[in-house]
This record gives C-alpha cells, structure tokens and sequence, in this order.
C-alpha cells in the first residue's frame, strides 16, 4: 500500500528552511506521501535548465507521480500557477515554461490553471508559493482531489523556445551546449535522432567543433576513451555529448552552456 | 497509513557518512518512519541559524511530526539531550539553545532531559550521538515509546538570547541583518509585528539604512523591483527582507549576517 | 507495514538529473520502496572513500535493506554488475571493489553477478547504469525477486587493496589519513583494536606526527581539547582522528587524504 509519490525540484538550495517547510507543507495536507528530492540545486531562475532536468529525472517514475517544479522568479506578480495531467504523471509548477519539455510527449494532455485559494496554504505568501500553493496543491491531488477542482483549463500556457539543433547541410548540423554535469561532461543538444547516421555502427567519419577543437572519435562508454582524449559519446539524455574518461570535458575544452557545437559527416 | 514522519536538521553537511548512519539508527528502530530531510547544510557549529531554520521549516508538518536538530558542538560534554514535547510536535536536540524560537511558541510545552540510556545505541561514541542518541531516541519515540520515558522534566533549559529588533524612538527601529539565502536576499530581523506601519497600504515613506546604502521602497513581491534596483520585501518568514530582483541584494549592498540595519518610518 | 528500504550512494551530485532518474527507476518497479540518500556528494570516481563511506553508513539499517553503490568509472565496459546478501542487508553495486569494506564483515556472504537482463530498463544506456541496471535490480528484490534469480555465485569479486595501519615496532604505528570531514577532522586508518593501549584510561604517554607537527594529547570529545589546540580523538568510526575543538584540524595542519602519520607510544 505506497503512499503517493511527490517530486520536488527546485532552486531553493538545500541550505535555508524553503525546502524543509515546502516538504511539510505537502504532509500537512497529506500525511502518508512519500517526498522524493528529485534536485533543490538548479541554478537560481534558470528555467531552461529546470525545464531539461525534470524531463530526464521525471520520466521513469511511477503512474500518477506527482512532481512538483518550482523554479519561480515571477513568484507573486500575475503569472498563472499551473496542475497538469500528462499520460503517467501531474505536474505542478509556475507557467513559465518550466514543463516546456513535458508538453510535447503527452498524448493525453490537460493543463489547468489553479484558482481554487481554498486549496492554498493561509495566508499565501507572496514570496514563497513553493510553500504555499504548489505544496499544498500537491497534498491535496496526492490525497485523492480531482485535477479539475483547483481551477479551468487552459490551452494558452507558457512554453519556451528551447534551442533545437539544426540542419546546415546535407551532412552538417549546428548545435549547441545544453548543460554541462557534474562530471564536465559537455551535453549538447543534438539528439540521437537529429542525426541517426553518427551512431551507426560501424561511427562514419564525422568532425565535431567546439571550443576551437575538433573532435574526431565516437565512443560507446566514457572509459573506453583514451588517457587524456577528448570523445564524442551517446549520452544517458538521448543526446550527444563530449567527454572525457574520467575527466572534466567542459573544463579541458574551455566550454560552456550556450557555446555552439558544429557536426560534419564524412 | 502513513508512517511516523521524523524529520532531520543538521551540520554533518551531505559527503560524509554521518547523514546516511543516523537515517540508519532511527530505521534500526523504527522501519517504517517516513525520513524527510530538513536541511544539512547548515554553518558548522552554528546554533542561532540551526535555530532559526529549524523554526520556520518545522512549521508546517503535520501532527505528532518528530523534528531532531542536531548542531552539536559539545557533544560527548555534559550538555543535556532534550526531548521536548510541544503543541504539535516532538523535538529531539542537545541543550544548546537550538529550540530557542520553538519554546515561545507552544502553549503546552514538556521539556524532558534524557537519560534512559537502554533507548540508546550501544556503545555510545563520544563524537556521535546524531547516530547514538538522538536517532534511536526519535525511532523509540516513533515507535510509540511515551515522552516522559525517556527522563525527567526540566525548567532550566538552554534558551538563546536571541536578537531582536528594537523601537530607538516613536518611528525609528535598529535591527540587524538574521540571515543571507540562497538568493542572496537579506533577511533581517524586524518582524513585521514590530512595525505594522511599514506594511500598511499605502506603504508610509521610510528609510531602511545599512552597508552605507539607503533604500526607501517596499514591493509586494521580488520581481516587482525595477532591474538594478534595490528594495524592501516582506519575506514569507514574516520578517523584513532586502532584496533585488534576480540578483543578489547582499552581494550588491555587501552585508553579511550581523549587519546593523536602521529604520526610520516618516 | 514499512515499505522496504533502498538506500543510495553515488558519486552524481545534486544538481543534474542523475539522482531523480534513479530514484523514479526503482519506484517504477516497487513503488512502495522507501528511498533513502546516503550521499551522492563523494568525490567523483573515488571508490575507496565511497566504500569507507558506504560501510560507515550502512551499518545500522535495519534487516533486509538494500544498498545501492554507484561510483562506476568504468560504466558501460565489462565490469561486472553484483547483487551481495550479507548477514543483514544487501548490496547491489559495479565489481570495482566499492563493496571492500563490507566483503570482510559478513558471516554469510553470497555475491551474485547480475546477468539477468529481463530486470533492466530498456533500453539500457551505456553511460547511467545507475537508472537502467542497479536502480531497476533493487527495485525487483526490494518487491521480493529472490537474489539468485539475478544470476550466478561468483568467487572472484574485486577487492580493493585498502591501506591499513602497519606496526613499525614494538610500540610504533605508521597510519595515513583516510578521509577529511565537513568539520575538518582528519580521519586516519589506525582502528582502535590496532592499538588498543593508546585508548585505555589514563591515557599513556604518547607521539602522533602528522604534517610537521607533534601531537601529544588524546581526549574523549571534540570539545574537551582547548581553544586552538590540536588533538587525538578516538572518532564515531572507530578510528583515531586528529581535531580541534570547533576548527579544521586538516587546514590548520595543512594535510589532506593520503598524509603519513606516525604514532609512538611511552
């Protein structure tokens, strides 16, 4: 008999009390969820980034998952605070964007704009609705509410214009950083499927430029790359990334997110 | 059937083994608690932060919630290990004062000075008793052990004289900078209880003085300051904040905790 | 009626979305697994203080616990996936020796190469085993999947060569530091049954050099030593460590992991 599963992913830090309170704010509600720490250490404001890492952490979780995004600059002023039901999961967050990357994989897709304050946690604060209304709303749909009694549907939510690789030529693309990880890793985002004919076997001659470098050798794993070599490799995230065993890419390249990222077959 | 919920402040910071081995030692005895972590990271030694974080996350949990803090600098010394039993929820720390914003606040307050040393996890370390004491203790408490098992009662606990804002004059107030978040806001520690004027509508003229700067607006919400500016906010901890929108209003003003800030309403 | 428990120590850090999608991979199989953060703040790639922490950590969870250990430099390569049972908990985690620390504690040991495929997640990526094999396999043995089903009893498991304290004579020791923790303890590899004299009451006469410096005092507990000094201490690890009392004994020593310590008795 699990309990409700919620999310929580968000720029608050792990330092200061917004995440502890925001955590019992959603068991105050509903005592028996079960609160998993999908990240708190998002770069502050950066809702592209959010955006990417929910999509990757929240994808495996179990049927009627509830994650909560709460990265919200806005937070306070007249931007609409969002319940969407997706094929699997809801989400709630700041329409801001922050689901850009949820919205399109959705068969079935219902966004609601959350008006229902008797569901909010009183008095609302309005610089902090992490703790008073996406938590609470959580607790509350995670407790059994029908999505469609915190408010109306809507059609005209925010979505970002999240950079897309991009075809030069028959056999070029331009790309660019998406994110470098912990380990200096440098992601890209040019997707598998942008370029399905890179990671055929046997890898066709290709070149990839970034950071004044070229790169020249695809690899399956990081560590069957060579000491001291910088490798292309099919990331974890369906997309292409530039790495280096055991060693930080990013750093050795001199990269950074939003650097532009060429690839030329043959 | 939702588990006991056991909730966790500390300064072990999240790389080391402490963390993991006291979520451990309170499972050992209680498997089925719901663990929830509050924060880690706080300063070390830091007794006032622990206390007023411990004090504005707590808030929310739900009934019969057991909050153990643990910022324990004499560990292994003679300092008591508390377990107090309040309005809504239990709290399992060293005698330090790291309750002290929690003890105003009940009406039924029962401190008890633990010594039943059979609930403890044997042997003791003389280093440890995150792991040794106050997590079997809030596991045996989870499990259903009463309160007044695990010792006497005590009046003379550890209350921390803590700062607080004063009225100088008929409209003027001298506080001090409480605490730097993640977002570089500047939370002071005026309530806004000590000064209702400041937070009427129309907001009253004023000046807020400190780091040399003066600033003479309030906003309802951060991202209703103008770029570059900087302003006063009312923070969802009921205390006055300086902050600026999207940017790091300490950094900008540089302050740190301590800062003395002067109000003069008029 | 607890849910099983699955802790989780990694190298992946908070901040992408490796720790979120592991997490949701074990509750997609068992939803009702309670997930547990040891840490996922080690140094990357750092098997030997992953596998001091790991067995720190573990040790107080209750029967039936599954660990699971990513720090996997060679992900996607032929190193082998294992399921341990132990005497108490299990252990699922790559063959790099990660598990060296606990291998020697168990009565009953058995040690299972993870073979069975069908338990993955598919497809599986060559970089994230976290998500696709480890996080799945605990997912189906915390919902009753018995170990031998993930494939055969091997013998010839990695073990790491883990450095130990060495008597120099009859009253002499040569150590190393370990680890450094959040408060700047200095963690050597000398155990308390390595010398057990160094530890009886009244402490004898004794030399620890480490890092230029002589030290000459033992007490029970961080801060019994006084203000500026540097002392020994008998650590929650079972270790001795060098510290001071509410200071970085390693800044102010100037030493890292890896250090030469000396300890001569009388």
């Amino acid at each position: 008999m699990a309990g409700p599963i919620v999310t929580l992913t968000t720029d608050y830090g792990t330092a200061d009390y917004y995440v502890g309170a925001m955590k019992g704010a959603v068991l105050e509600v509903c005592p028996d969820a079960e609160i998993i720490d999908i990240t708190h250490d998002l770069p502050t404001y950066d809702i592209l980034e959010a955006a990417f890492t929910l999509a990757l952490a929240s994808s495996p979780y179990p049927y009627r998952t509830i994650h909560v995004v709460v990265v919200d600059p806005a937070v306070g002023t007249d931007r609409r605070a969002l319940l969407v039901s997706g094929d699997q999961h809801y989400y709630i967050a700041p329409d801001n964007g922050v689901l850009s990357f949820i919205y399109p994989k959705q068969e079935k897709l219902a966004v609601y704009h959350i008006t229902s304050t008797h569901y909010f946690r009183q008095p609302v604060s309005k610089t902090f609705h992490g703790r008073d209304v996406f938590a609470p709303v959580a607790g509350w749909l995670a407790k059994g509410v029908e999505a469609a009694k915190f408010g109306d549907l809507i059609e005209d939510y925010v979505k970002l214009n999240v950079p897309k690789a991009q075809a030069t030529g028959e056999k070029s693309w331009k790309a660019l950083v998406l994110k470098i990880d912990r380990f200096g890793n440098v992601i890209t985002n040019l997707a598998a499927e942008d370029c399905p004919a890179l990671f055929a076997e046997p890898t066709p001659p290709f070149k990839l430029t970034l950071g004044g470098k070229e790169i020249t050798k695809l690899v399956p794993a990081y560590s069957l790359g060579g000491q001291g070599e910088i490798f292309a490799v099919l990331g974890s995230s369906g997309y292409l990334e530039v790495a280096a065993n055991r060693n930080p890419a990013a750093k050795l390249l001199g990269v950074n997110r939003g650097v532009e990222v060429l690839l030329q077959l043959g």
